[in-house]
């Protein structure tokens, strides 16, 4: 058990390991976004990237340390005296210097042997505390080196001036017995970090191993990113250590903002079930989950959504009950009979078992149908056609409204944007309807596979959210938006009358 | 430390639990090609749905037990003998019967008493038994259930015959500490399960707690899909249980493919830094690791990616090292100097410090910027148009192929689809290179967003992948196709030559 009076710090190595993920690169902008919103939350260090990567890596860590933040920022270092000089350059507060300590990666891969790699170790520590940074020895692959040996290369480095030593499990190799028994070992010896990755599904279980047998520092990135199945999370270590433990290290309600700042940033989706940032995190569908949520927050939540900066949502699907269709009912202003929504819930689950999504249209759609509330559509799409690929893409609808035909075009920048623009020629200014989201699935496969678009519209304070399949995506998104479009306006009672009439 | 001879088996509950993720709905269809996926892994227990959601559910469960799978194929049932009549009919060889067990669950949800909940639970198992099913008692919100309480609630269970217990951490609440402790105490009255949820990032620490501490039955589901946050991953649980303590569970080489179907199934995509199971898992990118790799195998990662049914890849980005740029180059029949690879490498840097993504096409166009080895374009684009939103989404495009300038128009599902008939169309009967793969990110924003395409086009040995990333999905999309024809095709000496020249 962690004591709940112990400090635990974190480190975010989201602009150095985080950016070493693939496929992932920040420019100067971004990294200073992060590094603001990473202040915000409230964490000790920033590593703001490799000063050795190259000139644009230096312009980037140097514009971070520019910001003059609380947090020390620092950079990754090589065992390469020239890569202190070129952190230096950077104006950094502190560096990493990474030196080997396994057999494999002192000899196979730096090529040293046992004995020479703790005399450059102890020459590096001093070379760099000799111009005033502050140094953390990460004993790359410690995991898998030899725990006797690992103690010495922690000795070495706090002897020759070094503030702390990190225990590295680089590749994501052990679990939680193995990091308690060496992390205990090193703290032995002085300050303490822990690093681990998330190959196993263990980042988290041996950043707590970690804490518990004494180390004070955690190196974390938002979102988990980095190399291979990347870093253990920032937000899961920051919610676990509290929630369990009740230690705080960051501010918890900043940790959404991180999260998607982040996912923007690097242009990696978060998962819908990621913990804590993930979109369904603070989700419920099913009808016992749903019903019980109705009746107690706490029912199936852990902790509040709020906690960390975030709201609860209820979901129709196909496990979704009869508090559930209630409840989502009544937001659009339907009132109905117990038996209809019986009725009704069944049929959303029959939908689901198609395996269809389910949004609030289509439950509205069901609704009327159960309850044989007919009612005539406000807005129907006749016609659309879009050309892209060219220097414009051009966009033509022809819509009935409120019985009228209307005919438009628009331009935009891509057949779907174009479209777009058509429509809202189309409706007119009365159309005060505001598109809130529009999302695409990721698509994989051929060119042909079926595109899903979900689009929620608002109006006033009601809104409303519509999916489409189809292969074609220019008519996917058009079909939401018109069905979305005339949900939103068919409860007004005369909406496209004159306003002096 | 938990002794490799000990016996554990994998629940999955993807069928049920998985299924209950918000969004996600299963056709029979696909429940049934995921349990044949399930049963090839070698899972001891298919929880294939919950009997009382509904006909389709139900038909849906008995297409499962009408594989007649070597595992135990179960339903979920709320605390009622009609749920358990339900399962019944659709043959299942056992139930979960969930009933309350935390003062919250027992009084505020199914406003019942703990004395009653006891009496009934001994009559639902009796009843179940009776049955000649196999039958597990779940305690929902087990973790936050008064001790005493759950562990008299697994005694009257067990004593009226139940098969086993299941510790359940239904709200993803509890650590590794309390998980230990209170299976401890339910292990010594019976066999004993574990659910564990990951809203704390504890997933999977908890279930190797409830190893240790004596369960021997883990409840998973693949991709640790699940209500909010989701259930503990399998994946991870079998390799953690594989990789740390020599437990065998399921066949892990089947552990990728298993992922693929059910993310196909459901919809939801794989995050690239998912453990075992996402893309970049065994991928490297950066600079030391690539270079690491290249010389043993095991310098950056824990167990060979064949493990688990995938390979290893490496990516090229703004961490790319030399090693890196020459493996990639080697592979399109490129050599070049030392001084050309570290001058490529460093372009590479740039492009990535732009927040670039890096693909194989920019890579050999750097190069041959660097050697100064000019190419003639194969193919260029002089012009796109496609018309979509209508009833045949239709194109033509206008390309310079070796010289010589084609028109085309072709049809298809899409404006994207459409344009690729006519590029097919175009360039003729020769060009033999096959579209490998499509894939566009998830779209947030919005319909004016970047879209950014990765297009992989491949002929006999060899294949290259372009991105690009524009407003306009169409454009997008045929640049990137054009390029990688390009890139394919220019490597034949007279590629349009007729066949008898």
């Amino acid at each position: 058990m962690i004591p709940s009076d112990r400090t635990v710090r974190i480190l975010d190595t989201t602009l150095r390991d985080g950016e070493q993920a693939p496929g992932v690169s920040l420019s100067p902008d971004e990294k200073v976004e992060i590094a603001r919103a990473l202040e915000r939350a409230g964490v000790s260090t920033i590593e703001a990237g490799s000063a050795c990567t190259g000139t644009g890596e230096r312009r980037a860590i140097s514009r971070v340390t520019d910001l003059d933040l609380e947090a020390r920022v620092t950079s990754f270092c090589r065992g390469l005296t020239g890569d202190v000089d070129l952190a230096l350059e950077c104006d950094v507060d502190g560096v990493h210097i990474v030196v080997p300590s396994s057999d494999r990666h002192v000899e196979g891969k730096v090529g040293t042997s046992l004995g020479d790699n703790l005399v450059t170790t102890a020459e590096l520590v001093e070379y760099a505390t000799d111009h005033d940074l502050w140094v953390e020895v990460i004993g790359e692959d410690g995991s898998r080196a030899d725990l006797d040996y690992l103690a010495e290369l922690a000795e070495t480095a706090l002897d020759a001036g070094a503030d702390r030593f990190c225990f590295a499990d680089t590749v994501g190799h052990t679990g939680p017995e193995h990091t308690a028994k060496a992390v205990s070992r090193l703290a032995e010896l002085g300050p303490v970090s822990a690093h681990t990755h998330d190959d196993l599904g263990l980042g988290v279980a041996n950043a707590l191993a970690a804490v518990a047998a004494g180390a004070d520092l955690i190196h974390c990135t938002v979102d988990g990113l980095g190399e291979r199945a990347g870093n253990v999370a920032l937000e899961e270590v920051a919610i676990a250590l509290s929630h369990v433990y009740d230690i705080d290290t960051v501010d918890l309600e900043e940790l959404y903002d991180l999260a998607q700042t982040v996912s923007r940033a690097t242009g990696v989706q978060l998962p819908p079930n990621k913990a804590v940032v993930g979109e369904n995190a603070f989700t419920h569908e099913s009808g016992i989950h749903t019903d019980g949520t109705l009746k107690d927050d706490k029912m199936y939540e852990p902790y509040a959504p709020e906690t960390v900066g975030r709201e609860r949502r209820l979901a129709l699907g196909k496990h979704t009950g009869r508090a559930g269709v209630e409840a989502t009912l009544a937001e659009h202003g339907v009132e109905a009979t117990d038996d209809a929504v019986a009725e009704i819930a069944a049929r959303v689950t029959e939908l689901g078992d198609r395996g269809r999504r389910v949004t609030d249209a289509d439950l509205l759609a069901i609704a009327e149908d159960v309850t044989g509330d007919d009612r005539e559509r406000m807005v129907d799409l006749l016609d659309v056609q879009a050309t892209s690929g060219g220097a414009v893409p051009t966009a033509s609808v022809r819509l009935e409204v409120d019985g009228e035909q209307r005919v438009a075009s628009g331009t935009g920048s891509g057949p779907v944007d174009a479209a777009v623009s058509a429509i809202r020629e189309a409706i007119g200014s009365r159309a005060d309807a505001e598109l809130e989201s529009y999302h695409v699935d990721a698509v994989t496969g051929g060119t042909d596979a079926v595109v899903t678009v979900e689009v929620t519209m608002g109006r006033d304070d009601r809104s409303v959210t519509v999916a489409r399949s189809e292969a074609d995506i220019t008519r996917a998104s058009v079909d939401a938006m018109v069905d979305a479009l005339d949900r939103l306006l068919a409860t007004e009672e005369k909406p496209f009358a004159p306003a002096d009439d």
